[in-house]
């Protein structure tokens, strides 16, 4: 969580919100990536699910079962619904997002019927994923 | 909705899901895509999604609120929340998806607190978008 939190400092220096994502597969990271929708114009182009894209590319798979997402932010319904398509065994998030949290807060995905269920572990670096994100947003009030 | 379903069959012949996608704006179509998933081996790569991306490329913005995305299938959580994300105005899908639809099957995603609201409208085509799934599943199971 550590280096997510670093991937997370980093989009905030290009002026993206500061989420950082990393997949890990037997003790090795293969994805990772901060949000880069500012950057990209894209909708899609959040930290989880470029991640998660890198991981396939990676595993030469869409299924990633064995594999553990870190992510520094609860993810958003577009992102818990790539780690249920893509099978992600486990996510590990640090911090809720009341607005658009889809683990717990606004609603929870893996709690419906659907393909796969990953595991969720929530809380890591709890205080630090909260602060980099406030950080960013009191220094946009400010400008 | 017609162009979606020849998106659709196209998928098919590819060894795809057939799903078929596309994107409309001020009456032209700015974006389209079948799912790739197999072919990409990545969890990401439905015909919605895929869509959507182009979409953005081609306005320039994550922002898709003037667009209407037009697909065969009822989008999963992944598309149903890409479509928030990306503000889409309106979408119309063909057949619901009983075991993953997020737009009113399995969960109805825009029923939910987040930033955006699409209008939706369902069964256009219904039975054409439906016989393509129903045909593509029979052909591979007697394979």
């Amino acid at each position: 969580m550590r280096r997510a939190l670093a991937l997370a400092e980093q989009a905030a220096e290009m002026g993206e919100v500061p989420v950082g994502a990393l997949v890990v597969r037997n003790g090795e990271v293969i994805a990772e990536a901060g949000n880069r929708r500012e950057r990209d114009r894209c909708a899609t182009a959040h930290a989880e699910l470029l991640a998660i894209e890198q991981a396939c590319a990676a595993v030469g798979s869409w299924r990633l079962t064995d594999c553990t997402l870190y992510v520094t932010l609860e993810p958003c319904p577009m992102c818990a619904g790539t780690i249920v398509n893509a099978r992600v065994g486990r996510v590990v998030f640090g911090c809720k997002d009341a607005r658009a949290g889809a683990m717990g807060s606004v609603l929870n995905l893996p709690s419906y019927p659907l393909n796969h269920r990953p595991g969720v572990s929530m809380g890591v670096c709890e205080a630090e994923c909260r602060e980099v994100l406030q950080r960013f947003f009191r220094s946009r009030r400010t400008k």
